[in-house]
C-alpha cells in the first residue's frame, strides 16, 4: 500500500470516494529522486485499470504496467525468431520493462549511449550490449569497450572507423575481438524513412567492408526498415543489398542484423472496418526465408524488435480536468505520454472509465463523437492533433484508459511545465481481457 | 574543479588536450539522482564558452550559464514595469535560474504546477506564486491554497470557479482573500495563438466576473498575446476586450495581468540586414500608456515575462561528432535542447570553437556554408529542420556554442535514448562580449 500512502490518499480510505477531493498529492520536485515505487515489486498490483482508477482516483496519469503480458510478448518473439533477439531499449527503457525481460530470458539489448549501457546493466549483468547508433562520442566507445564489454559497434563512415580503431588501440584490444556492423542505406516503406539519416550507400558499403576486413575486425553487416512494417518487401530489398555488398566485398560476414520494424497491434477508427493485423510469428518466418533464400543461411542474425515487444504491456490511465463542449481537458499531452509530433500516426485503443461518484450524465452513453483533447501544460499548442472518440456523457472527473501505449512514450516525457507522469501501478489483466474498447484515442506515437 | 572531477578528465589535466581522447564520462543512469554541481556555488566558473571547451574538451553537451546576464535582464524588466513582475517559470525553472532571479530581488512567480510551487518555494520561501493555468486538477488547486499559499488563480470556465469554491470551502477560507483572474480569449498577431487553447470570449467573461464577484471573490482579468511580441497593437486589443468586460459586468476589478509576450533578443541570418531589435522599456512604456488609455490607472498591474528575462543567460556548447560533406552530426538534439517541432521560428547567434589539438583542415575558415544538422539519438527524426550556418572548415571534433538558449531549451528535454544534457559551467562573459558570432543557429524553439 505504499504508493496509496505516497500520494496521501488517507482521506478517501476513511471516508470512501469523494469527488470534492481531499486528496492532496506529494508536492512533486522539479528534479525527482528515483521514486522507490519504480522497483517493481514496490507496485500497488490492481485486477484492471478501472480497478486502480476507482481505488487511487487519480488526478495525475497513472501507468498501468502488466509484466506477464511484456514476458509473453517478448519471448513469443524469441522463440518465432531462429537468431538473436536484441531488445531495442530506447522504446521504453525504464528499469521495470528492462528487469521483466531479463528475466523472461532476453540476454541480448541493443542500445545507443551511456545511459543505456548502465541502464542493461542494472539488471542485466551478463546481457549482450550491441552498440548500434551509426555515430558515437568517442568517450562513450571508450566507455562501452572498457566498462560494459560491448564488442559489436554499427558505423556508416570511415571516420567513425577511425574513432572505434582509436578506442581499440587506447585499450590494447585485439581488433578480431569486435564486430563492426556496417549499417546499409535501405529505401523502406514505413512512412517512416530511417535512410535519410543513416546508412552506406552500396558502393560505399563495400569500401567500408572491406576496409574494416583488412584491419583485422569481424564483419558484420546491419539495416533498418522502418516502423510497422506490414510487408516483408521492404525486408527484401535491404537483404537483396546485403546480399550484393557481401559479395562484392568478397570478405567473411559473421553476422547480419536485420533490425527492427516488425509491427505492433494497435486499435482502429471503429467507424471503418478493423484491419487484419499481421501474425508476427510469420512475418519472421517470412523474413527469415528471405534471408536464406539471399544466400545468409550461413550467417548468425540478429534482429531489433522495440515496438512489438513492449506496446501492449502499458495502458495509461488519463483523467478529465474539464470539458468545454466538445473539447476536453486531460492531464496529460504532447509534452509528456502523447507526444503528437511524429509522422507514425497510430490509433491507440482507449476505454472511458466514468467516475461513479459523478451525478450529473449529461447525453447519451451509447452515442460515440469526437471530443478535441487540449493537453495538461499551458502551452497553447499542446492540443493533439487527432480527436478522441468517446461516448457523449464523458465529464470532468472521468478517467480514460488508454492501450497499447508501452513503445515511445515513456521515453519522450519532458518536464514541461512541471508536469512529470511518473506514477506506476500494475495491473493483471491484459487491456483487451478487460471488457470492450468503446472509445479510441487517436494519438500520433514514434515510429520505431 | 568539482565538475573536472567527475568528467573523469584526470588524463587530459595531466597529459594535456588529446584528439584520442582518453576521456572517460562517468555513465549516467537513466534517472539521475539530482547532480550535486546543480548548484550553481558547485559549478566550474570560466570567462568564456571557448575557455570551458578547451578546457574541458566535452563530449556531452554543456550549458553555460551567466547569473549577472540573468539578473541585469530580469531587473531590467523589473525597474521599466510599474507593476508586480512575475517570472513565468515554464520557461526555464532551473532551480539555478530561480535561485539567481530570487536574489535579484524577484517575488512573484507564475506558475502553473506543484512542481513548479516546489521548485519555486524551495529557493523563495516568501515569493507570492501567481497559479495562471486556465484549467487545474482539484487536488493541485487545494495543494496550492493549503501548503503554497496561492491566493491568486486564473480561470475562463464556471466548472473552474466550482472546482476552485470547493477547495475554499474544503480548506474554510474565506474567498474575499483570494483574487480569480478570468482569462480572455484575444487574438494575437504572434505566429503562435494563445487563445485556441484557454480564454473566455468577452460575453462569457462577463458572466465569469459577475458570478466570482457575487461568490465573494475578488476579481481580476488577464490576457496572454502571444510570444515575441513587437508591435503593442496586440496588447491594445487586449486591452480593449478587458475595458469592456470591467464595464459591461460593473464588477469591481482588483488585478490587470497583462501576461508575457515581451520579445527576447536573438540573432537573424547573416545574408540578410540585422533586424531592429524593439527596447523593452519602450514597448512596456507603451503597452502601460495604452492600459491607462483604457480606464486601468487605478487597477494594479501584472506581467509575466518569461523569455525576455531568461533566453539570453545560457549558452550551449555541442561536439561536432561526424562530419559527412555538408551534414554534421552532433551530440544534441531534437529530443533534447534543440526542439525544433515550434512553430515559433528563431535565428539563435552561434560561434565555431574549433578543436585546437586537431590538424587536418579542409576548406576556406573565411566561407560560411549551410551544414545539414543531424542530432544526437539513433532516430531519424532528429534532424534539425533548418540548417547551421558555419565556417566551411568545421570537422569532427569540433565544438559549436549557441547563443540565447535560456528560454524553452532544458524545459523541453527528454531522455530519449539515454541522451540527457545536463551537465553545467558558469561563464562570466555575455555571449555577445566573447567575439563575433561568425555563424548561427537556425533552430525553431517554442514561442513564449
Amino acid at each position: 500500500m505504499i504508493l496509496l500512502e505516497l500520494l496521501n490518499l488517507t482521506f478517501e480510505r476513511e471516508h470512501g470516494p469523494n469527488r470534492d477531493s481531499n486528496v492532496k498529492f506529494a508536492p512533486l520536485a522539479c528534479r525527482q529522486p528515483e521514486p522507490f515505487w519504480r522497483n517493481k515489486s514496490d507496485m500497488d498490483t490492481f485486477k484492471t485499470a478501472r480497478d486502480a482508477a476507482f481505488a487511487l482516483r487519480p488526478d495525475q496519469p497513472v501507468y498501468c504496467f502488466r509484466p506477464t503480458v511484456l514476458s509473453a510478448d517478448a519471448l513469443a518473439f524469441k522463440s518465432a525468431f531462429p537468431g538473436k533477439t536484441a531488445y531495442a531499449v530506447k522504446t521504453n527503457g525504464e528499469p521495470m520493462v528492462l528487469e521483466t525481460l531479463a528475466k523472461a530470458g532476453i540476454d541480448c539489448f541493443d542500445v545507443a549511449s551511456p545511459a543505456e549501457f548502465a541502464a542493461v546493466r542494472a539488471v542485466a549483468p551478463k546481457a549482450e550490449l550491441l552498440y548500434t547508433h551509426p555515430v558515437k562520442a568517442q568517450s562513450d566507445i571508450r566507455l562501452g569497450l572498457e566498462t560494459y564489454g560491448v564488442r559489436v559497434l554499427a558505423l556508416d563512415h570511415e571516420d567513425e572507423v577511425a574513432k572505434i580503431l582509436r578506442a581499440v588501440h587506447g585499450l590494447d584490444l585485439d581488433p578480431e575481438e569486435i564486430t563492426l556492423l556496417v549499417r546499409l542505406a535501405v529505401r523502406g516503406h514505413a512512412a517512416y524513412e530511417l535512410s535519410k539519416k543513416f546508412g552506406a550507400a552500396p558502393g560505399h558499403a563495400v569500401e567500408l567492408v572491406q576496409r574494416i576486413a583488412r584491419i583485422g575486425f569481424r564483419v558484420g553487416l546491419c539495416f533498418h526498415v522502418g516502423s510497422q512494417v506490414e510487408d516483408t518487401d521492404t525486408y527484401e530489398r535491404a537483404l537483396a543489398s546485403a546480399a550484393w555488398v557481401r559479395s562484392r566485398s568478397g570478405a567473411p560476414i559473421t553476422l547480419l542484423d536485420i533490425g527492427g520494424g516488425f509491427p505492433a497491434p494497435y486499435g482502429h477508427d471503429p467507424r471503418q472496418k478493423a484491419p487484419v493485423h499481421p501474425d508476427t510469428a510469420a512475418l519472421i518466418a517470412e523474413v527469415v526465408e528471405e534471408a536464406r533464400e539471399w544466400g545468409f543461411d550461413d550467417v548468425p542474425m540478429v534482429a531489433e524488435p522495440g515496438r512489438v515487444i513492449v506496446a501492449r504491456c502499458f495502458s495509461l490511465i488519463v483523467r478529465v480536468l474539464l470539458k468545454k463542449g466538445r473539447r476536453i481537458y486531460i492531464n496529460d499531452g504532447i509534452w509528456a505520454s502523447l507526444s503528437d509530433s511524429w509522422t507514425g500516426k497510430i490509433t491507440l485503443p482507449a476505454r472511458l472509465l466514468p467516475d461513479p461518484a459523478r451525478r450529473r450524465h449529461n447525453g447519451d452513453p451509447q452515442k460515440v463523437v469526437a471530443f478535441k483533447v487540449c493537453g495538461a501544460t499551458c502551452d497553447s499548442v499542446d492540443i493533439l492533433s487527432r480527436p478522441f472518440f468517446l461516448p457523449e456523457t464523458v465529464d470532468t472527473g472521468d478517467w480514460i484508459e488508454i492501450g497499447h501505449i508501452g513503445a515511445y512514450s515513456l521515453a519522450l516525457r519532458t518536464r514541461f511545465n512541471g508536469f512529470y507522469p511518473d506514477t506506476f501501478v500494475e495491473v493483471t489483466t491484459p487491456f483487451e481481457a478487460a471488457g470492450p474498447a468503446e472509445s479510441f484515442a487517436s494519438v500520433e506515437t514514434m515510429a520505431d
